[in-house]
């Protein structure tokens, strides 16, 4: 059953401890160039070298862990475009829990794979005519499953905002105030928990959200006061960050924390996946570098200010990949 | 003046002291299906995310940062393929001391932009032609510059061995012990100074360098039990891995402390490259993935072993990543 009571710096705090030794604690790091560049200072943290390839293990791990030995033999269920889907099958393979996992027909062959390879049982759906909700359900039903859900939930939220956390510690330890942080956003549940950790640690920042152009209903939503969906005809590139609408949880944090949303092009994506090969020496996916891309374009005035930027996957095909590096 | 004392473990300790803070503690992380493959667990070092894409700024630095007020203000002259070129360039940059690089002018072009970036002055030769050691050592004497050498100095030997001492730091973290280490070798700079650190920490461990197949001197001079020069006609995509013979102090290192040599075909370092795009989410070069080439080639038996494999640089052209992806 989804949590939905709503979570604070003490849920993420709480989450972190469960996920001490299981989760990596990604490092945070600059580059001089990007520094020259944009005039400030941009500290990426590099979530794509987390177990799965991004930061989704932390939310599936902070839900499985917490579950009772009936629901664990029970099993979970999940719907997801792949890094979730990874996230919650490997947890559930540390945990030793059955994991199914609905996916989209047109999903990235290297997420089906991992799940696959993370011994989930998977079942496909048609991103554009069927409801994953729906079909996920149906199966909590038949066999008992508790469903994990991708965002709105606040055990997931939590376990998403130890990677606020994280950068809080280090940005501590290397005796820089943050100014800024970007974050990706699908559903809202990344850049919501980072938010609760970070605007902690250093109140007054501003925190953005990237999203694809087209596809960036926190964006409008933020700028509506309400949750406002995306135009259902709109396409990116960034297979990771395609959520249709805000969380009920996300949004009504999203609102309280967030300085405002940033969208970027699939060529701003393409060239931010370049520069992270080239100066971080990091494989993003596109929804990984969406942040990246915002931060890069030019939409925020960064001169003199300490960034955050939140690299948040790295599962990407070889054609797509060599595709961004010709950008 | 180089310093041609043979260090010791102490020495590396020594270095870490005047690299904290100056150098990236890189992370130490495995890939569940990497292990699955080799039936033993493979920790990687992700060199590649240290200052200046290569673990050369280690060795540079703890030669600089040693220099006395009137040798910084003469300089330094070092010749370089490309990654100890950025290493010195970045290293006089952070210390306010002109730098002047040899380089050869078919380096790639991301290792002479970057030189250049670090506002090091480059000055160009002819790799099948020339000797970068005459021109250094001119430009040396004309300027009273001091040479940092590549490899054969007892100063760089230790920075490059801090790497040793992080990989044994973050293994008794994590409760393991290393049974084994494969690091690539060019003069034997890296490999003998991690020797020295990871031998001290780990009695009895098996190290073992990784070169280009037919550049394979350290191999070479291991078995004949003195230095041995590789075939001057040799070539690799390993640009980093040209160095045509063991240097004498590193070779009296090697010839203690290294269990074996491994040579790794082209290939096999472009399917490396395409397994660290996918499994580790990291860029490397050719040369930075040849150690990991080496653990993948079933050269070794790995099964129910701990194997720590240095990922020493990630300086790569983008044409020739998106070749090795296509492996």
């Amino acid at each position: 059953m989804p949590d939905t009571s709503l979570p604070d710096a003490g849920s993420v705090r709480a989450a972190a401890t469960r996920l001490a030794g299981k989760a990596v604690a990604t490092p945070l790091f600059g580059a001089p160039r990007i520094d020259a560049l944009c005039g400030g200072k941009i500290l990426l943290k590099a979530e794509c070298l987390q177990r799965t390839g991004s930061f989704k293990f932390r939310g599936a791990y902070n839900v499985l862990v917490q579950l009772g030995a009936a629901a664990r033999r029970a099993g979970v269920v999940a719907y997801s475009s792949g890094n979730h889907a990874q996230g919650v099958a490997a947890a559930a393979q540390m945990l030793g829990v059955p994991a199914v996992i609905v996916m989209p027909s047109d999903a990235p062959a290297i997420k089906i794979g991992n799940t696959r390879g993370y011994g989930a049982e998977i079942v496909f759906y048609d991103r554009y005519k069927e409801s994953r909700e729906a079909i996920a359900a149906r199966i909590a039903q038949e066999r008992g499953a508790e469903l994990v859900p991708p965002y709105d939930d606040a055990r997931v939220i939590a376990g998403q905002g130890t990677i606020g956390l994280e950068i809080a510690a280090e940005a501590k330890r290397l005796g820089v105030r943050i100014d800024a942080a970007i974050a990706s956003c699908s559903g809202g549940g990344l850049i919501t928990g980072c938010a609760l950790a970070l605007t902690e640690a250093f109140p007054g920042m501003s925190i953005y959200s990237a999203e694809p152009e087209g596809l960036d209903d926190m964006r409008l939503s933020l700028a509506a006061g309400k949750r406002v969906g995306h135009d259902p005809a709109a396409r990116s590139i960034c297979d990771a960050l395609l959520a249709p609408i805000p969380g009920e949880l996300t949004f009504a944090l999203a609102r309280r924390l967030l300085a405002g949303g940033l969208a970027v092009s699939d060529d701003e994506v393409r060239h931010a996946m370049a520069v992270a090969f080239e100066e971080y020496k990091l494989v993003l996916e596109p929804g990984g570098a969406a942040a990246l891309a915002a931060a890069l374009s030019g939409k925020l005035d960064l001169k003199g200010k300490v960034v955050a930027v939140i690299a948040s996957g790295g599962n990407v095909d070889r054609a797509t990949f060599a595709t961004a590096l010709k950008n």
